[in-house]
Order: C-alpha cells, then sequence, then structure tokens
C-alpha cells in the first residue's frame, strides 16, 4: 500500500505546462479553468497486452509513448491543441516490476512534455494478468474551427499527410521476432512506425487555422476504413488511385496482396486523410510546404453513397473496410 | 467487426442532456463548448473484474452503476455538476454475452440520466480474461469555489454524510454467498450500499454553494484514510469521536474488531467527509435538514501534523490508513 503511493508520488508531475490548470493530481479530481473562445476535445483510448502490445513487439517506454500518441493523434484529427491527460493503469499481480512502469511511464512524458500537456489524474489498480492502459486526453480547439469527418463534398481532393502501411508492415516483423532481435536498417523504418507513432498535431493545426472546408480523420485503423468514415459520414463517395498513394521501394517491391494488406486494412500510422476543394489544394500544400509538412494527393471525392473505390491499372475495385471486390 | 460497429451504435445515445455539447459519439474525438464562468473537474477510475467486482458480488446493471458513480463521487467531492462521461472497456473473449454489456451499459444509463449526464466517446478492445471498466467524468464548479482536502482548519467539525461500513459488511457476505443467494431482509441494506453506491453530489453543490470554508474528500477508501488525506493536505490533526459515528443497531450489535474494520478501513461508502468551522456548523446543518440530506459531526480538527486519531471510551487512538496503535 505505502508502496503504492510512494510509486504514485514518484510518477506525479513536478512542474506544470499549462497555466489554466488550477488542481493537478492529489485530490478528488483535477480542474482546469475554461476560455470561452475554444472548445474542449477529449479522446479515451486502451491498450491491452497481447491485443495491442507484447513486451516483444514493444520497449517499455514505446508502449507508454504510444499509448498516449494513438488519443493525441485523435485530437489532431479535430485539429485541437493538446493539453492535459489522465492515465488509469491495471497491473498484473507479476510479470511488471516498478522499474517497467516506470518506462512506459517515462515515455509517455517525453511525449507530453514535448506538446506541453500535463499529466492531471489517474488511477491504479491492480489485475490477474494483462496489463492495461488507458488514456484519456483533452485539447481545445478554437469555436467552430472543428474539422469533422462530414466535411467531405463531391470533387474535394483526398489527401493524405504520410506514407501508409508502415506500422503494419514494422508489426508483421515483430509478431515474428522480438524487437530486440531486429537490426535490419531496412526494417528498422517500419518497426519504428509501429512502435513510435508520430502524431500529426502540426498538419492537424495548419487545418484548423486556415478557414477551408476540410473533413478530417485520423488513420488509426487501415485506409479503408477510415476513408469509408469520411464516405459515411459525409454521404458521398471516396476515389482512391492507387498510385498516388506514397510508397517506399521498400513496400513497393513487396507482392501487391501485401501491399494491400498493409496500406488499405494495416492502420496505425496515425497519419491523416482528409479531404479540401480542388481550388483550395494548391494553397494547401503551399502552406504545408511553408512548414516542411508533406502531404499528397490520393484521390477525390464524388457523389455516391459511401463507397470506397480503389482505381488501379485502369481498374477500379470497392473496398469494404476489410477487404474489396471487383466491379 | 460488423457485429462490434452494430453494438457500439446500439450504445451511442440517441438524445443530448447537455446543450454544450458539439460532437458526441461518431467522430475521432467529442467537443464542448467552454463556459469562462466556471471550471472542469475531471476524473478517472478503473475496475476491474476479479479485483473490484466479480458476476457473484455484482448484478450486471449494478457493475455499470458503480463503475460511473464512483467517478460522479470524485466530482462530488469537487462540489462539481456532473456533465460528461467517457467509457473505455476491455471485453474478454469468452465469458460476456452482448446482453450482459448490454445490461452494463444499461445500468450506466440510468444513473448517468438521473443526473443529466451524456456519454460523449469511449473505447472497446478485446481482453484475455477479466473483464476491465474505465470511465472519464467530467463537471463543472463555479470558479473559486472547489472544495479542496487542503481547507481545513483547527477546531473545525468534522463530519459525514451518512453512515460508513455498510459497503464492506455488504461485501464480507457477497463474498461468501452470490448475490443470487442473499435474501436475509436484514442483509440487504448493506447489499444495496456496496452493489449501489450513491454519489453525494447535492451535498457537494450545498457545500459549493455555501461561501464557507469547507475541506472535502469522498469516501471511496476507508475513513481513516480519508480523514489522513485531509489531515496531511491541510497540515492538521483529525480527531474523531467514536460513538458520534453514525451506526446502524444491526452494526452496533456486530463484534467492535468487526466494527473497526467496516467502518475504519472498509471504504466504498462514497460518503462525503468534510471539515467546516465551528461557527458555521450549526448553518450548515440547518441547510442540510432543508434540503432533507442527512450530515453528522463526527470530530474535530486540531493542530498537528497529519494525525488521525480516534476517541473512544476515554482512550485516544492513533489511526494509519491500515491500522492503528494506542497511545
Amino acid at each position: 500500500m505505502n508502496k503504492e503511493i510512494e510509486w504514485i508520488r514518484s510518477i506525479t508531475p513536478t512542474k506544470r505546462h499549462q497555466s489554466s490548470l488550477k488542481v493537478g493530481i492529489g485530490d478528488d479530481a483535477a480542474i482546469y479553468s475554461d476560455d470561452e473562445t475554444k472548445e474542449t476535445v477529449i479522446a479515451v483510448d486502451t491498450m491491452v497486452e497481447g491485443v495491442h502490445f507484447t513486451k516483444d513487439t514493444m520497449p517499455l517506454k514505446a508502449i507508454g509513448h504510444k499509448a498516449l500518441a494513438v488519443n493525441i493523434s485523435d485530437l489532431a484529427a479535430m485539429g485541437a491543441v493538446p493539453l492535459y491527460y489522465l492515465v488509469s493503469i491495471a497491473i498484473p499481480k507479476s510479470g511488471w516490476l516498478t522499474e517497467d512502469l516506470n518506462e512506459i511511464y517515462a515515455g509517455m512524458k517525453t511525449l507530453a512534455d514535448h506538446w506541453e500537456m500535463d499529466l492531471i489524474g489517474g488511477d491504479t489498480v491492480s489485475i490477474d494478468r494483462n496489463l492495461v492502459i488507458t488514456v484519456t486526453a483533452l485539447g481545445k480547439v478554437e469555436q467552430g474551427k472543428r474539422l469533422l469527418r462530414s466535411n467531405a463534398s463531391p470533387e474535394d481532393v483526398v489527401f493524405v499527410t504520410g506514407p501508409l502501411g508502415h506500422s503494419a508492415l514494422g508489426l508483421e516483423h515483430l509478431l515474428k521476432n522480438s524487437h530486440k532481435n531486429i537490426d535490419d536498417p531496412e526494417l528498422l523504418p517500419y518497426i519504428k512506425a509501429h512502435q513510435w507513432p508520430v502524431p500529426q498535431v502540426k498538419a492537424g493545426r495548419i487545418l484548423a487555422e486556415t478557414d477551408f472546408k476540410v473533413a478530417l480523420n485520423d488513420i488509426s485503423d487501415g485506409l479503408a476504413s477510415e476513408a469509408k468514415e469520411i464516405a459515411d459520414a459525409s454521404n458521398v463517395s471516396v476515389e482512391i488511385v492507387w498510385d498516388n498513394i506514397p510508397k517506399t521501394p521498400f513496400i513497393k517491391k513487396a507482392p501487391i496482396h501485401k501491399q494491400e494488406e498493409w496500406i488499405l486494412y494495416g492502420g496505425e500510422d496515425f497519419q491523416l486523410i482528409g479531404t479540401i476543394s480542388k481550388v483550395e489544394w494548391p494553397k494547401l500544400k503551399q502552406l504545408f510546404k511553408e512548414n516542411a509538412l508533406s502531404i499528397h494527393n490520393i484521390g477525390s471525392i464524388t457523389s455516391g453513397k459511401g463507397e470506397v473505390k480503389l482505381v488501379r491499372d485502369n481498374e477500379t475495385i470497392v473496398l469494404t473496410k476489410t477487404g474489396y471486390h471487383h466491379l
């Protein structure tokens, strides 16, 4: 009991980034002051040992990093600035040392410090087996600036903020070999994409700060699934041109069915997929260039009823969230 | 996969209580508008199957009720009005039917509707075994009205809002017999206290709305532990008079060591413990009476360094969070 209290004290932040924080960890709940010019954005995600990670697929610090990163990614997809997070952790009765947990929290803290986020609360409980880590993240976005999935219109350009399929490719190798045994330099970028995803906060903020009408979603599941969510929410269809999807030479030389598996259905890349009018696309591209961020036109919105189509070799395929059929 | 999406749709609220909610479930994150006259209060708590509940100790609806209630109790202890909640659930691969989960969510919804709270987000993942349910709850309190543990001063009255030890007594019987087999009417209030805790929101609000200087804490752990938190945070000592602690005749006839176990160390009663100046105590008592709420003077604050003392039969005992020693 006393050891637990000491440990909680050891992970309690000693300094604050956000001046709006009034009460952090240490009372029944956290309190922060509000700002009427902004709206609060909130997301929660859970990672489970044996389902989302194992000690073989992820270094300890990366488990913490990723648990927070996937939530920041949700905030980024709404155009928000991340501000606060809470961590609830269920710790197995054996197999996890205090030093292991410290590493997990250190991984979160490094990412949180980068975005000046404060850890403002949490819970620590025990569980028979399987470590479970749930992060709640809060951010703010200027009123009326939110970037919803339902904002897409016919003839819009469909864009993504970076390469896809990297995390799934990396995971495929991690499931065969512990990360401690993978040192092939060609694989490392993909291993890193799985373990240390980078939430696209800056891209989300640029999109929120423009007055362009943008639909936006983060790619936590595969491209097919995320495009389908935009298509459904906006009541349009999405047409993706296979050759326009950014791919590394390493991915390009894999068999086509593997490329599809990683890119269309793999997920966990945490890039953003969005739409913007054809007229505004060149301006947006320029804006991203000025900010040293990448953005790629991978297709267009057509009138339709929630279909996602893939154009490749003069053939059009209709994708579902988990597979496809030929037209 | 599609079944999961259907299920999530089935638990997604179709109407909203709070007009400040802008985006609920269905996008990357939820969004609500802020109000500068108030501050946001946020808490998170996790309940784990086999640790906090089993199907033998709790009816399904009560699991949901309690997962939300313990969070509302944290908000109540800060004087806040509850507004929103998010639910992240890890579902074992076997042993839990969709109907079971629906019952859990129904238990949460009934309590949420009572307090006009909106379910605004969540996550659904799988786990090998042990259902894990994490609730994040948000509320608001008027600026400067927050009721911190650090507000206690020497000579203050120490009060509690209701009887203690009921949940622990109930749990003791639930661990011997499944709740389906307990029908002794004398035990039912204690079983109910464990399964269906009532967060003291109204009491918290009355305390926040007065201008009295109040320290406040909810009793999730035992009385000894919660009093110690106030003593530590306020840098004072707490003196509790055993005979002043409200006890039912049923508890009074138990051996003294059982009474102590339930009341001092049992916890999960989710009553509030607080302090207020001697001068203002009669006014507070009157205010609670007018609102048909109970409140009991159980002791006083003395100058000191974080000790919790229990006065009984002309003897003073120093309590620790988990036990005691004689002076």
